[in-house]
């Protein structure tokens, strides 16, 4: 793993981690705030695995692989929460964690075979 | 898992953070620097796995069971890189890594036993 | 600032993290989740902000002092948010957060006398 | 502030605990690394409060004028470090952080503003 072949990661949980916050800060303003529960705490878990996960490819973390294989995971179960619901904000999470999940896992792979 | 039940986890891991950050600042200021660089990169890691475990943890995430397994395993790995060295900040981290470790499976396995 | 002063002021920031923490995915359960949207940012707030003084204390981060002077402020606006709401896990925040604000100002005074 | 203005100042931050991080792994391969240690430990100090800001802005968090402030302190101390060094890591940081410390204070002064 390049330091170039990071960025393309790197840039999938930026996004990934700025709708989900975003989700989570419009949930709380939304009018059926109710039915948000459990989508605003799968947005905090993703927005947080996410931070994690880019400091650590941007400090070349031995333990990347599974660090990015845990935050795909995370990723998908958030994307799963955020289908359920027609807002904007959460139909725009959706996306940006398939794609996180799916830069996840390339890079964990390659990381897996150069190691 | 009940609050209770998560208090000894998480001050294993309070304890493995401090002995980790404490033997990466000293571990700077040693003489033998050179030979320390893999365990200063591993305090680090360590520290930071720990880190968010510790925030898991009191937000009850979901995801516990999978954080605490991952934080397991670079704690581990952790403890055999500061037993290569003889300084007492490093030989500090050993028990405090295998403690944390510990700490970390006994609550996982628990955790996926309930849910 | 030696490693033990360090101790009380990291001791009472888990607390506060921990009560944060608590309160916030129990607010998130609650009823009257309407009335606690600014409450649930502001445990959000605090807690990451604790996670990150305690990293900064147990690294003797040079920063400390500025640190948990930020940490201090969050801590007493958690506070004053938490005291309007009657449920039992707003009311232990207010207490575990002034008592983190009340440690980090004199670790962070203590810091800035001897530095 | 709006979503999209937040983005420059987001990118800026990526790109020096990018370059933070980039020198902090790689200060720990050189060969004059006993002469490093400040550099290393400001890197990590940089690369720290860098993914805490970006984080807090990505939430709209309210702090996010005194975050940016202090972020733009450390970053302007990780530059004067890595300004003694000529190590083209070290050499990379200066900007980086530079630009990072400048895109803080211009958002956070605009924040001020509206607050």
């Amino acid at each position: 793993m390049t330091r170039i072949q990071y960025q393309e990661c790197i840039s999938a949980l930026i996004k990934c981690m700025d709708a989900c916050n975003y989700s989570y800060v419009s949930s709380l303003k939304e009018y059926d705030l109710a039915d948000l529960r459990e989508s605003i705490q799968l947005d905090r878990e993703c927005a947080d695995i996410c931070s994690f996960a880019i400091q650590a490819m941007t400090r070349r973390s031995p333990f990347v692989a599974e660090i990015l294989t845990l935050c795909a995971d995370i990723c998908d179960r958030c994307a799963d929460t955020s289908s359920r619901h027609k807002h904007n904000h959460c139909q725009d999470c959706i996306d940006t964690c398939r794609n996180a999940a799916e830069a996840c896992r390339r890079v964990s792979e390659a990381v897996e075979v150069y190691a």
